[in-house]
């Protein structure tokens, strides 16, 4: 039984955000390990100061290598890279120190996942800022991933409970967004829609196509991508059988894939997919003036190796001070492992 | 008491639509008569005709002026414009005839509020097709009220519930909507949003300003509108002591402003706004395969009357079969009564 589940690496984060904590909270779950067989990647006495923040009952062994690992619950394998200065560290803060050390281990975890030592990589959150000041000029994980992996067509999945959305685009400006709204891209986009919900146990995946423009642009009244774009990669989707529909304008779409009507949702920009996602997945506590849960999972989908993330930052304003949830990584990790399930 | 009630005339929409029968049930409910003294605007037979598929005990009667209206719970107040053939009337169908009779109110209501005989004016749902098909070419009320108000600098206000989002820009193409985020017409656009607050009721009202591009473009890596247009109009209005702060990035705005962060938010383009509104506003019966409820109110600011509307179309597939929500004119109806009141 346990050879077959399925070996978890999950990188730390940027250690002076809520990373470390909220692993050590998610391994705290017996769960996750009758799941899978979870390792950590980065820094060991990072972990250790994220289980002691944390306030759980578990304990930390550093390993060389992933055949090391006991996968016993109570005690988390770190795959150590000794990354950080303890000394130094501080929560809140951007360094190259904890950059580097976030980045050192999203290098190792994709390419333990590419020699296929583990199944599937799920990632903590990391600040942009660090990774540049660490001198790796990348806007994200997902380019990170892109870049090692050497892959070209991939698309960001967000999931928040049945809601399911799906980006052509994501980190350009709109105006950007709105010149590489294209068939071919689309129907590469329906496509990956596709594969992901049958990888998640959907078996006839219907998919709604977001219009760009508004009332997706009212038979023409309002720009013609519709027309000239996503209409012809609907069709061309329909052809080769995918359940694909639309333009569907955005603004009832998502209401209505909330509904049941879609399995998942095809938005042109980021802004069309997050809006609607964080709005059910985050709630803010106006007393407190901080995100009281900030659910949601992002994949990232056309690599060659499994990918999910939380779908929250590092959240230093409440760093080092136990309150952060580790909701977003628990779904991040279920998402991985149905990934790398047949 | 009953002379300070505000004056509300209310249109009857499409009447091959579900106006007239929301316009029935809604006037079947005692408190819009404790609220206000309504008048609907369109055709005396429509009217009756929407009262026997919403199954209401009530009757109409049909006034040649307002000054003639009696007010009083249990019979309707038409101002009957004799506009509609009933014989030739049809449910669900693109007409001349019901665009000409939909217009016709829209002009007489418009009439009215100029002449200070009402003092809000209420609309309900028509189609644009039969709008243009009876010879009229705006793309929607708003356009209407603009011109024969000689209106040029309007907004869009949609609100539901604590949700009160205003727009930058709305029926344009999103390439078009970029072009169109410009310092002035966003400056405009907050003192409307902080003058539509104080009117509901907020004493000072808290204003969120949108980014127009993902995460408020990162600093300037995706697009320049933040710098350029949005910051220093935000700065403006800050300046003649509105409380706006931003840009703040599209995918918090609307969880922060849902949890209380925020009275007002303020879209760049129509789906940033629409799509959240409609997303708490809207719930779709999947069993059913129609909209569950529609509600929502949408107020347009910078006229010199008063006007709300319903937030839903004509709802053509279940017209003339009694299943109509009024939800959303009611809603309409306390709105205009609340920006009407001083």
């Amino acid at each position: 039984m346990a050879a077959t589940k399925p070996a978890v690496g999950i990188t730390m984060g940027d250690p002076s955000g809520i990373g470390p904590e909220i692993a050590a909270k998610t391994l705290a779950e017996k769960e996750i390990y009758d799941l899978c067989n979870p390792v950590v990647v980065g820094d060991i006495g990072a972990i250790r100061e994220g289980i002691r923040i944390a306030c759980v009952d578990l304990r930390a062994i550093s390993i060389a290598d992933v055949s090391d690992a006991k996968y016993e619950f109570g005690v988390i394998d770190v795959l150590n890279q000794d990354s950080v200065d303890n000394q130094r560290l501080e929560y809140g803060k951007v360094s190259a120190m904890t950059g580097e050390a976030a980045f050192k281990a999203i290098r190792k975890v994709i390419e333990l996942a590419m020699d296929k030592k583990i199944d599937a990589t799920v990632t903590g959150p990391i600040n942009k800022a660090a990774i540049n000041e660490a001198g790796h000029h990348f806007s994200g994980h997902t380019e990170i991933y892109a870049h090692f992996t050497n892959t070209k067509n991939y698309a960001m999945l967000l999931i928040y409970d049945d809601l399911r959305v799906i980006h052509v685009t994501t980190h350009v400006s709109l105006r950007q967004a709105c010149d590489l709204v294209k068939q071919e891209r689309i129907v590469r986009v329906i496509e990956l829609a596709d594969y992901a919900c049958r990888r998640l146990g959907i078996d006839k995946p219907r998919i709604g196509v977001a219009g760009l423009n508004p009332h997706s642009s009212d038979s023409g009244l309002f720009g013609d991508e519709e027309e000239k774009e996503i209409t012809p990669a609907i069709e061309e989707a329909v052809k080769k059988g995918i359940l694909a529909s639309g333009p569907i304008p955005a603004d009832t779409l998502f209401s209505k894939a909330r509904g049941g009507r879609y399995d998942i949702c095809v938005a042109m920009y980021h802004d069309q997919g997050h809006i609607p996602l964080k709005l059910v997945g985050f709630t803010w506590d106006q007393q407190k003036q901080k995100w009281d849960s900030v659910n949601g999972v992002n994949i990232t989908l056309g690599l060659p190796i499994i990918r999910t993330s939380v779908d929250h930052g590092t959240a230093f304003d409440i760093a080092g001070k136990g309150h952060a949830k580790p909701d977003s990584l628990i779904q991040a990790i279920k998402y991985g492992v149905m990934l790398a399930t047949d």
